[in-house]
Formats: C-alpha cells, sequence, structure tokens
C-alpha cells in the first residue's frame, strides 16, 4: 500500500513562484506515487496572525484555486482545512500534556521566530506549542512520510519524540513520521531577498503577463555591471537564478553575460517570456476555476468529508489508550 | 434567569469528608438557586496523571455515584464530563494562541506545585496551559460563575484576563467569570495533615460505620493531653475540628474537654456516632445507586447530550469570529 504522505502550507493567500518550486511541483509529484494529504494549515497561520483573522477566509480560497490551477488534483489527494478537523485539537491536547516545556524551549524555529518576528506578542503558549499542534497534524491521519526543507528538520525530530513517548506511555500507537528532504532551488524576489509576500517583493503565479514582465525588468542584477559593456557574473545575479529554473541554455547564457554579449535588459525579457509560457497553462485553469467562486470550497468540504471519519477514528483509538472511552 | 454556575472536580474515586464540606455540600445549594453545570474533569486529571490512567473510568464512576448520593441531582443539574466536549479543546486551541507565556510562569498555584510534585515530569506544556483548558471549560458552556476557594482564586483571575484579551480581539463574546469565594471549614485526616486521598488519611464518604468508627478512634487529638487526667485544648485537637461540623453541644464538649472531664476515647466515640449518623441517608442512596452499575454512564451520557449543542454553539460563534466559519 502507497505510504500516508502529508504537508500543509498556511493560508497566504494567492501563491508565488518561491511556493511552486519549494513545495507545490513536489506536491503534485507526490500525489502520483503516494497517499497524499494536503491541508490548508489555518491554525497555525492564527498562532502568529491571531491579531487580525480578516483576510484568513479569502487568502483560503486563493491559496486552494492555485493548489488546483497547478495540478493538486482532488481525485488524488485528499485536500482539507486544518480547522475542520476538531479532532486535531483534542489529540494536541492529549500530546501537549506529555511534552516537556524544555522541549518545546530549545526548538531553534522558536528561537529564531523570536529573533525575528517583532511588534507583536508571539511569546504565547500557542507559540512555544506550535511543533505539538504540527504533530497531531500528522498523528491524526496517521501520517508516515512529512516533506520537509531542511530548517523544518527540527520540528519532525520534535514530532518523532512526542510520537515516542506517547507510544511508551500507552502502547505502539503512531509511527514515528519520516521526513522527506526535500531539494528546492532559491527563488529570489524582485529585491534580492527570498521571494515572500512580507516583503512585497514576489512574483504571483496568478499575476499578469505584463505585472510578471515588469517584475522582472525590476529584478537586481549583479550589482557589479554598471553599464551595458561592463562584463557580468550569473552567480552574482538573481535574474541567472530564476534562468537556472526557466532556461535550457544555460551555457550560452552565462557566456554571453560574462561577455557582456547580452545586456540584462534583454536577458530579463528572454526570462519573462519563458516565465510568462510557462505559466500559461496554470492561468487558463486558474481563470476557468475563478468563474466558479464556489469550487474552493467544494473541495475543502469534500476533503473534510474523507478525513474526518480517519481523525475521528484516530481520537477513538488514542481516547480508548487513555481510558476515556 | 437564573445565573451559570460551572463547577468540575478531578475523578479521584470515592469522594471523602473534605470534598463533602469543601465542594459538595455548596453544590447541592447552588443548584437549586442557579443553573449549574457539573462536570468530572478527567483532562485535568491526566494533566499531572499521563503516567498512569488505568483508574481514570473507575474513579470516574465512583465519584458520580458519591455526587448523586449526596444530593447533586440530574434534574437540576448538567453533570457531564470534561472529555466528552472535544469542543472544549479546540477553543482551548484558540485561547492558548492569545496566552502570553508570562501570564501561565506567574501564576502562584503553577509554582506551587513544581514545588510539591516530585518524581514526576509535570513541566510540560500541557501542565503549563492548565488555566487556559479551565478558561476553556468555563467559556465553552458560558459559565458566569465559579465557585472557587481562596487558593484558586489567582487560577479565577487569570481566565478572566484571558477572556478579556478575547473578546478585546475579537469583539464581545465571552463574559469574564465571577469568582464565588466558598468558605469551607477545614478538614483534617486521621494523621492531623489536610484529608486528602493521596495522603492515605481521608474518611470516605461510602466507608462503612466500622470503618468510619475504627478511623476517628485513631485520630490525632491535642498532644499535650497525654493522660486522660490531663485538661485538653479543643484548639489544639483535630477531633474537636470536626466536633465543629458535626456537633451542637460545643461549649459542653469544650468545658468538658479544657476540665478533664470527658475522654479523647469517648469523645471520639460520640463524634464517630454523629458522622455514622449524618452519612446514614447518603449511603443508604449511594448502595441503591451501586446496585446500578449503568447509572453513572447514563447520567453523564445524558448531560454530555445536554451540553454539547451549547458547546458546539459557543464553538460556532467563536469559529465565526475567527473568520474560520
Amino acid at each position: 500500500m502507497a505510504k500516508r504522505v502529508l504537508s500543509g502550507q498556511r493560508p497566504t493567500g494567492r501563491l508565488h513562484l518561491g511556493h511552486l518550486h519549494g513545495t507545490l511541483n513536489q506536491w503534485v509529484e507526490l500525489q502520483e506515487k503516494y497517499d497524499t494529504y494536503f491541508f490548508v494549515a489555518d491554525w497555525h497561520a492564527l498562532t502568529t496572525a491571531y491579531d487580525d483573522v480578516s483576510a484568513i477566509k479569502q487568502d483560503t480560497t486563493d491559496m486552494v484555486i492555485d493548489w488546483l490551477a497547478v495540478g493538486i488534483d482532488p481525485d488524488k489527494s485528499i485536500i482539507y482545512r486544518q480547522s475542520d478537523l476538531g479532532e486535531t485539537a483534542e489529540l494536541a491536547q492529549y500530546l501537549s500534556i506529555l511534552t516537556p516545556l524544555g522541549w518545546l524551549e530549545r526548538n531553534p524555529t522558536y528561537k529564531e521566530q523570536l529573533r525575528e518576528i517583532k511588534g507583536k506578542e508571539i511569546t504565547t503558549h500557542g507559540f512555544l506549542g506550535y511543533p505539538i499542534l504540527q504533530t497531531a497534524d500528522i498523528a491524526i491521519v496517521h501520517g508516515e512520510i512529512v516533506p520537509v526543507g531542511e530548517d523544518q528538520l527540527p520540528h519532525l525530530e520534535l514530532a518523532r519524540e512526542i510520537v515516542r513517548r506517547f507510544n511508551s506511555y500507552y502502547g505502539k500507537t503512531f509511527a514515528e513520521p519520516q521526513a522527506k528532504l526535500t531539494k528546492a532551488p532559491k527563488v529570489y524576489g524582485v529585491d534580492g531577498r527570498k521571494m515572500s509576500k512580507s516583503y512585497s517583493n514576489a512574483i504571483y503565479l496568478s499575476d499578469e503577463p505584463d505585472v510578471i514582465r515588469k517584475k522582472i525588468s525590476q529584478m537586481i542584477t549583479d550589482p557589479q555591471r554598471k553599464r551595458r559593456v561592463d562584463p557580468g557574473d550569473p552567480n552574482a545575479c538573481t535574474v541567472f537564478d530564476l534562468h537556472l529554473i526557466y532556461s535550457k541554455d544555460l551555457n550560452i547564457i552565462k557566456k554571453e553575460c560574462r561577455e557582456a554579449l547580452r545586456g540584462c535588459v534583454e536577458c530579463k525579457e528572454e526570462l519573462a517570456e519563458r516565465v510568462v509560457e510557462s505559466l500559461k497553462d496554470f492561468q487558463d485553469r486558474r481563470n476557468s476555476f475563478v468563474e466558479n467562486p464556489l469550487l474552493a470550497k467544494e473541495v475543502l468540504e469534500r476533503g473534510a468529508e474523507i478525513v474526518k471519519p480517519i481523525a475521528e477514528n484516530t481520537l477513538h483509538e488514542v481516547r480508548k489508550k487513555l481510558n476515556l472511552d
């Protein structure tokens, strides 16, 4: 039987190239070989955005539409909303009782976010317990494999520890989830920083071709190449980083750049056309989906219907072990 | 409309005189005037007893039978099990996101328990979050009044703070629960310490008359009164503390003790008969209840049926505020 893969994404609204190459392309592949569960992590979004919940519903819809247009297929994957499984919260409650504070406080992502997120009180009980909720997300559907980037490995290790502790007290109940380390190309935004909605530097999958062309035309190139006649260094150019993804004639591009045979303007125009072209099918699909404003809702409802009995089953099993049922 | 009173008790099995005078007598009174919700706090029990869950089911049954025999009336009060309301866990998840760690760490009960409970890892995320779960217990049924002892006042203050924070972010949703400070007589166990199951010094409501007589005969009296002819000091005698509850002729008892006109043996015998007598009706009722092993289960199921729609309603209201529904 195919192994069960679980992954979630915070509802951040329309998705961008960073999401596509970091996560979505991989999900599309995974669903061909595995029993895949993809969920909208709206509770996780709340842990840092509890002070403004106005966008969460629209962001969920926009994101799910993007998932579908990219090729996440409701006939191949179970697509659902975290908050539709109240069972996860109850399981998290049980895991919370078992999880020493020290394990959570040592979590490097926790420490990093404490440093990075300013101007908002995020040192809350729920924020500290984030990895517990993640563990519950996995365990509630008996997830076996979790695709993660390198930076999330400590979270998954914590999930394994928590699951192990549960099993040691109440008998083998959950498999320890395995990490599937994903190698994703780095995708930089228009300003040269990591592409991110919060940096306002993102090229969205649903951006109109002219918007994409304009954004790419504004991208930072090799800062040493001041004039058209100066030789450029592709390794110092974020436009070239995108060529790595979108172009096949890399050796020619590199040579022409280094020898100042191509200017940055034409290099960007070439890239922009390739990005626009590569997103054409996606955008056509997306446009047809957008016409049906209920589509995302229906997909999520259908997903919830499928996953709910699984979650209920797991919770029943857990409650029996805890001598509550 | 009568105000809604909420109170819970951890399932510790058969109840003792300390429970009766500390909590149960008051519950019986409250149900005459208020809309009363009494719940078996089995999740709370788990926070410190997660390492051994074997007794939780029998303890729940035993406790509920005692509740009923004492006069908690399922026609007047809603009697239910905390763990039958999964909605509470989801609400706790939302409150957890809003609750700064500092509020929890400053909680005096938390600090005290850390000092007192040894040999078990209780510094867990769930244990620290105990007051959040309590807040959710109250809020999920829109509890307005919570009877508490002096030592629990900080918890209730924390509940009020958490509720206030929720209201401030998402609009007025919950009333801030009010404390109803209870004055309960101190009840000491056979060894002179506070009566408690964990000290093995308790006189149980369901103890056979001869067991009660024997336990009272072993109680500690004024340690200065070594011989029958020595004068005694009622204020230094835990037997007299029980007379304060069970006897009306207090002045006579005090005088006879101080003038060595009564010995400790007869004084205890007198007390024992009064305790036995006072528990007679309770024990008769209890014996009739014990014959129906399904009674507690049925009462809890009926309570869950009544309280579940209330909890669902509250959760729906909360999810709407959070833009999830």
